[in-house]
């Protein structure tokens, strides 16, 4: 075995020793934070600079620092560089720890969990070639600008639209929220409706008004990551209920029931994220039925609820009878605009003013503004043609996925969404999720890792393909660089092991 | 002493007590809610309805809701009606215990600690005929209307402007808040500010990402009663630190810091809310040595500094040399469009990756299109402008009301603003400060009462008189109200003193 020696900031790099670069590079400035070398703040170099130094890829160097900064050893701040972590986490690190050490993080300023696959996902926006399957977004050629701005000029008449306004919400968005509820089987007055800066601080104020920290709470595994961030970051247990495509298992609840007496199970029936199946009915029923006896607070996320692909879409837990005391949440980030930061948490009168309370908390109010130039777009009555075209739309494109991974990626599993912008892929048992998410990003095309779905770290690797804002040849063409990249990175598998059968010695 | 006695919900009333209706009223209720005649979540009579039972006014029978709504004992839901709350406080119940028992806040659900005092407050709102000092709210006819809707014209051909975008903020919005606040006498890159849901939010953030549970905040006292609810919700202890019109007490400041070891102090030096006052140079300086001696972060709230009503307003504490770690907070709710809901957050890069990973976790981003919309309004160059002519409305407006209380109100205090919207006056000694808040809402004159302002409960009774929205005439009739209010309950105060000189029995 022959080495390549490069040292800058005393750097050993064994280009032959199977090891991949990158991580190389990150062990060895692990080792060197970790032994007081580069202290607390220090500045990285750049990665131009590394890059150049070390006669790497610059590819290589956002790799290790990714890896760095996904153990929270490194800060990358916009603009500015990269330092080394004020506080370092506590060594041995564990990879992504998304909900591991509960405990130790309750005593501890909040670190940013999700920031290592963020930071995975910044490099994706960086590369203008890239086909990025990574966010599920509508297509910005289905947003309703000229009707938008239309309502914005309507209410902008009027001053009280810019000044403070209800807590709960404008009170003409409700009522609309109260109508176009009807479509999805929910017959609730405008005073169920409180109104949230989309789905997100409608979970974050559900949690800060109804749990406690010792709280556990479920969520369906693989599910929406800011729930668990959420949970993990107010010191709760959040325990992994697995799901297939017709929904969570109803024996897997009960267990956790029984074992766990959870406070809140978090659920996506409908177009589930990041699956896009929904629950089936016979499932959603017995859902229904086992947390009434464990008495567990049920949280409906609804956000694809109107982005059915095939036929109608299934109704929601919260149309059921008897079913009031369920947390229900919808917005218009997904089926409208992702814009306007508006959703709505629709919830029991026992409920709703600690809701309030926690909303008024996080940040007094929803601009008037938007909630009212929403109301006057709903009220205008044009939002059904709006979702009919947008349907038709995603339809074609999640089809044309389907197709493509038919084609060039057999050696996967992939879910068949009904609805919403995403599906998800199961690689095959021995490609590890994170070398094939780098060595994707080197073929061009980018996507979510199944990583950040999950509460616990997963040894089976998947990916999240969002194909709602991709025209169809770049759907069609990203598979085929996703197919080149599971080649590649298998083949350099192989010779790995093949090397290994050459030349290792005896173990003895 | 004779009885009329009013018997509904088994209520028994004594009218000539010397005890107020409402307090009677509450007493009653609270004892059948105790007592399990009346169980958790069964509805009470209507407002008007018990009113009519009982023969009172409307105003008392809220009064008495109000009372035990405080206490946690009742809630309000909007529309549907008054319930017995699900789960009741411990016996026996304090008032309005702001930052009182945070040991036990933190482990039962957040109770929604401001909702007594807010509940108040949405009575004044139902009364038309009422002249409101209560909100810190600008003035409608300051509002730049027809600019704001110009550049939201401009922003909304764009459909980015309406998708998702950075979690940092915009980086126009950025860019045009780096350069606006030069005229404060800060100096940073556009890399340096993350935007918020207006101060509120900047707040949450900085205490999501930077605390732990087990941290003491300090605050002044009084202060911003948001910055105290997120505090003792995040299960915190709340330290007031005593202020003049000079701004807090550097000895004060040095005890606490060697009593408790505060992780953070809360401040807002220029145009202090509720007081209107600033801190004075010499009074910051020592600040900061202080906050640098005790390794205390300075969370600094500048939401008034651009409402200077003499001359120009004092430099804030972040544009000192050395004090680049100081979390710097400001907003456009007071000094442009309450309704945007737009605020920033300037912070150091070793804070600012955890405060933008707190801003994902609580609402994903800030909506991309007010955020444009700002950027082009503050880049038109019009903002200057719009400040002078409302300082001069606002100047206008105090002097107004400065010369109403020194004309009507000499028995009470109060303080002299520089800049902001609102000034605070301490009653006379004798004077209980909620009774008077229901004697001057009878009069037809709202104000926030002053024990929101603080952590702890006060014995000496205080308003903060908002005169921003109020045109000077309304200024001039409400600050008669309250005297006349003042003068009610002085003599009703002293007819009871009377009475028992004449009618009591010894004390045996």
């Amino acid at each position: 075995m022959t080495e390549s020696e490069t040292t800058t900031m005393k750097l050993t790099l064994h280009r032959e020793s199977g090891v991949p670069l990158y991580r190389q590079v990150a062990e060895q400035i692990r080792e060197l934070i970790r032994g007081g070398a580069l202290p607390p703040l220090s500045r990285l170099p750049t990665v131009r600079a590394l890059a150049s130094d070390l006669r790497l890829t610059r590819l290589t160097i956002q790799s290790a620092y990714a890896e760095l900064q996904a153990q929270g050893l490194i800060e990358a701040v916009v603009g500015r560089g990269t330092f080394v972590a004020q506080r370092l986490p506590r060594s041995p690190v564990a990879r992504i720890p998304l909900a591991q050490s509960t405990q130790q993080i309750a005593r501890t300023p909040s670190p940013w969990l999700i920031q290592g696959v963020l930071a995975e996902l910044v490099q994706l926006n960086e590369r203008t070639d890239l086909i990025s399957f990574a966010q599920a977004v509508p297509a910005p050629e289905t947003y309703p600008l000229r009707e938008f701005k239309r309502a914005l000029a309507v209410i902008m008449d009027d001053p009280s639209s810019v000044s403070y306004g209800p807590i709960q919400g404008d009170p003409a968005l409700r009522e609309q929220l109260s109508r176009l509820l009807l479509d999805r089987g929910i017959a609730v007055s405008p005073d169920a409706v409180l109104i949230t800066a989309g789905a997100q601080q409608a979970i974050a104020v559900t949690l800060q008004a109804l749990t406690v920290p010792s709280d556990v709470v479920l969520v369906e595994e693989p599910t929406y990551p800011g729930v668990v961030e959420l949970a993990v970051q107010r010191g709760q247990r959040v325990i992994g209920i697995p799901r297939n495509a017709d929904g969570l298992y109803s024996e897997a609840l009960v267990a956790a029931c029984e074992a766990h007496r959870p406070r809140l199970l978090y659920t996506i029936p409908t177009f589930h994220n990041p699956t896009g199946t929904s629950m089936s009915a016979e499932r959603r029923a017995s859902l229904l039925r086992i947390a009434a006896a464990y008495d567990v607070l049920v949280v409906e996320d609804d956000v694809y609820g109107f982005l059915a692909l095939d036929g109608p879409s299934p109704p929601p837990l919260r149309a059921d009878e008897g079913s009031e005391r369920i947390l229900y949440i919808t917005s218009f980030s997904k089926a409208l605009l992702p814009g306007l930061r508006l959703g709505a948490l629709v919830a029991s009168p026992d409920h709703l003013p600690r809701l309030a309370g926690a909303k008024h908390n996080a940040d007094l109010l929803c601009s008037p503004a938007l909630q009212r130039a929403l109301a006057e777009y709903l009220r205008r009555g044009t939002f059904a043609t709006h979702i009919r075209s947008a349907r038709a739309l995603y339809r074609e494109r999640r089809d044309v996925l389907l197709e493509a991974l038919d084609r060039y990626l057999r050696e996967c599993s992939w879910t068949h969404p009904g609805g919403g912008l995403s599906l998800w892929v199961t690689l095959p048992e021995a490609v590890a999720e994170r070398d094939f998410f780098f060595e994707a990003l080197e073929h061009g095309v980018g996507f979510a890792r199944g990583q950040a779905f999950f509460p616990q770290a997963q040894s089976r690797g998947h990916l999240r393909l969002s194909f709602g804002a991709l025209p169809p040849q770049q759907i069609a063409e990203g598979v085929r660089r996703l197919a080149a990249a599971l080649d590649a990175q298998q083949r350099s598998r192989l010779d790995v092991a093949a090397r290994a059968t050459r030349e290792s010695t005896p173990f003895v």
